[in-house]
C-alpha cells in the first residue's frame, strides 16, 4: 500500500531554492501556496507569472498542482506539487466571472474574505458580519461548479457559517485552530467547527503562534492535545495541516497582510511583525515532528497519516473536480 | 440680487451637444454628472479623460466644477459647471487613499455602495444590511477631510443612517424619493429623511420614473405634493432636485448600471430597460417645469429657488472645501 501523501494546506514563504527543499525534507507531496493577497487581477496575474518561473526554474523540486492526481505524480517524481490559492477575492475585482478564468489558470482555492469587509462576505475584524453577500452567493455556486475550494479561515462566525450552508460542496478552513483553546476571532468558533466536521468539510490546523495557544511558546504536547479533542468530538477524519508558515518573510509582508493597502487615519499602532515560530515548527521541514506529537498524544498511525495529508487527499479528490 | 443658480444633482445622459444645449434650455449652472459606477481605478479614469475631451469640445457649453464658486463662474458665462461624482465606490478600489487622487482629479461626489455591497457599505438590494465597514469608517472621513460629498443614494438603510452618524459634515442622497410615497428600497425611508434634514444634509428629488409614485405616469402635481409634504415636515431648506436623468442611452447602459460585470446564473429575467420619463420631464429643457409645480402647491418664490439650486449651491459651498 502507498503511504498517504504528506499536505501542508497553507505556506506564504519567501520562496527560494531553500523553502522548497525544506518541503523536500519534511516530505511534503503537496503544499497550498498563496498567490495573491490584495492584488487585483492583473497584479495576481503577475503573481501567477512569478510562479511560472519558479516552475521551470525549481523543476527537480517542485511542480504545479491542479488536481488531486497532481499529488501522487508529485510524490512519484520526488517533488512537490503546489497548489494555488487567494486570501482575498480581491484578483476576482467585482465579477464572479473571473473565477472561471482564474481556475483555467490554475487556482484551487479562494478564501471569501481575509480580515476585512470583501464584496463576497465580512472578515472577522469587522464589527458586524452582514454574512454572505449577493456577490457572495454567487462565488460560492460558481467554486462549486468549476470545483475551487471555499476557504473560510479568516471570514466572520455568519460568514462562514452561512457559506458552509450555501455551498453544496463541502467547504474547508485551511489554516485556523479552535477558538475554544486559543480565543481570538481569527480562529474558528465550535459551530464553524462542528458545520465543518458533519459536512465533509476540513480544518488545517495552523502552526501560526497567534493562533496557537501560548503563542510562539505552545508546546508540540500542547498542540496535540488540542487535535485530539477535537478528534474526540468529532473523528479525525476533517482534520489536516494548514501551518500558514511565512520563513524567510520581512516584517513589512505580515504588516502589508494586515492593513492591504490602507492603514487607519487613526491608527497609531508600530509595524505588525512576524512573531517567532515554536522551535519544534522552525520550517517546513519540521512536518514530521507533527506526527510524533499525535502519537504521542493518542492518534493511531492510520489518523495520523490522515492528518499528516490523507484527509486533505482525499477532500482535495471530490472538492477540485469541477462538475460534470 | 443675484438669483439662485439652478442645479441638477445627479444626471447619466448620453453626452452630447444635444444633452449639453438641453441644460442650458434648462437654465441650469452647475450638473453633477456620473463619472462611474463600475470602472476600477483606470477604467474611471479614462471616463475622466472622456470628459477632458468633452470640456474641450462643448467649452461654450460646459466647464468643469470643482467648488461652488465655478457655479457663480459658469452661470456668468452663459455656461454649466459639471461636477463629477461616482455611483459606486469600485474607482478607490481596496485603498481609501484613492479618495484624495480622486480629490486632485475633481472628484465632488462618491456613493457609499450602489445596488449592491461595497467595501465601503451595503446597497439597497442586499438581503442584509451590515452598515459600515472598517473602510466605510475610514473614507467616510477621508471624504470630510477632501471636501467629497458622501452620497446616500442607493444604500441600505442602515449603511445611510451609519454614514450620516459616522460623517463630521452634512451629506447627501442626491437623487432620490421618500419610500413612504412610493414604496422601494431605492427610496429613502423616514429614519434617513429626518437624519439628512437634521444634520443640515440633503435630499435630491429624483425624476426616475422608478422612483415616482405612478411610474412613468406620475403627474407633476402629484410630484410637487410629495415635495411639499416633505417642506411640510422637515422645511424645504434640505430639499433640491437630482433628476437620475439618463437621456439618450440605450437600455444596454440601465442593464450594465443594475448588474455590473455580472448577472446571477439562475437570473432569467430580460435585460433591464430605460422607462419612459413622465411627459413633464423629457429632458433637462423641462426643468423650470418643476418651479411651475411647485409655485402650484404653494411654495414661495424663495422655497422655489431654493429647491431648484439655492439649497444645493449653499450645501456645496460648504461641503467641498477641503478641510483647513
Amino acid at each position: 500500500m502507498t503511504p498517504a501523501p504528506r499536505i501542508d494546506a497553507l505556506q506564504y514563504c519567501a520562496w527560494s531554492e531553500a523553502s522548497f527543499a525544506a518541503m523536500a525534507a519534511g516530505g511534503l507531496d503537496a503544499v497550498h501556496a498563496t498567490l495573491a493577497y490584495h492584488e487585483g487581477f492583473r497584479e495576481a496575474v503577475g503573481q501567477l507569472e512569478a510562479w511560472h518561473r519558479r516552475f521551470r526554474e525549481h523543476a527537480h523540486r517542485i511542480r504545479p498542482g491542479r488536481r488531486a492526481s497532481d499529488i501522487a505524480a508529485a510524490k512519484a517524481s520526488g517533488r512537490t506539487a503546489i497548489f494555488l490559492g487567494f486570501q482575498t477575492p480581491a484578483p476576482l475585482e467585482d465579477d464572479p466571472g473571473l473565477l472561471e478564468v482564474w481556475k483555467d489558470l490554475g487556482l484551487s482555492f479562494c478564501q471569501i474574505s481575509y480580515n476585512r469587509q470583501s464584496l463576497l462576505a465580512s472578515g472577522w475584524t469587522e464589527s458586524t458580519d452582514g454574512g454572505l453577500t449577493l456577490m457572495g452567493r454567487e462565488a460560492v455556486a460558481e467554486m462549486n461548479r468549476l470545483g475551487i475550494v471555499v476557504d473560510l479561515s479568516h471570514a466572520g462566525e455568519r460568514s462562514a457559517l452561512e457559506a458552509i450552508e450555501a455551498s453544496e460542496r463541502p467547504v474547508a478552513a485551511t489554516h485556523a485552530n479552535p477558538r475554544r483553546w486559543r480565543d481570538t476571532g481569527r480562529n474558528v468558533g465550535d459551530a464553524v467547527i462542528e458545520a465543518l466536521a458533519e459536512t465533509g468539510g476540513m480544518l488545517g490546523l495552523s502552526l501560526y503562534p497567534h493562533h496557537l495557544s501560548g503563542g510562539s511558546d505552545c508546546t508540540l504536547e500542547a498542540f496535540s492535545a488540542m487535535a485530539a479533542g477535537l478528534a474526540e468530538r468529532h473523528g479525525a477524519g476533517f482534520l489536516g495541516i494548514g501551518s500558514d508558515l511565512c520563513t524567510g518573510q520581512p516584517d513589512s509582508v505580515v504588516d502589508w497582510m494586515r492593513r492591504g493597502r490602507w492603514r487607519a487615519a487613526g491608527d497609531r499602532t508600530p509595524m505588525a511583525r512576524f512573531p517567532d515560530q515554536p522551535a519544534w515548527f522552525r520550517d517546513a521541514s519540521h512536518f514530521s515532528h507533527i506526527g510524533q506529537g499525535l502519537r504521542d498524544v493518542g492518534f493511531s498511525e492510520t489518523e495520523v497519516a490522515g492528518v499528516l495529508g490523507g484527509n486533505w487527499a482525499r477532500f482535495l479528490d471530490a472538492a477540485l473536480e469541477p462538475e460534470a
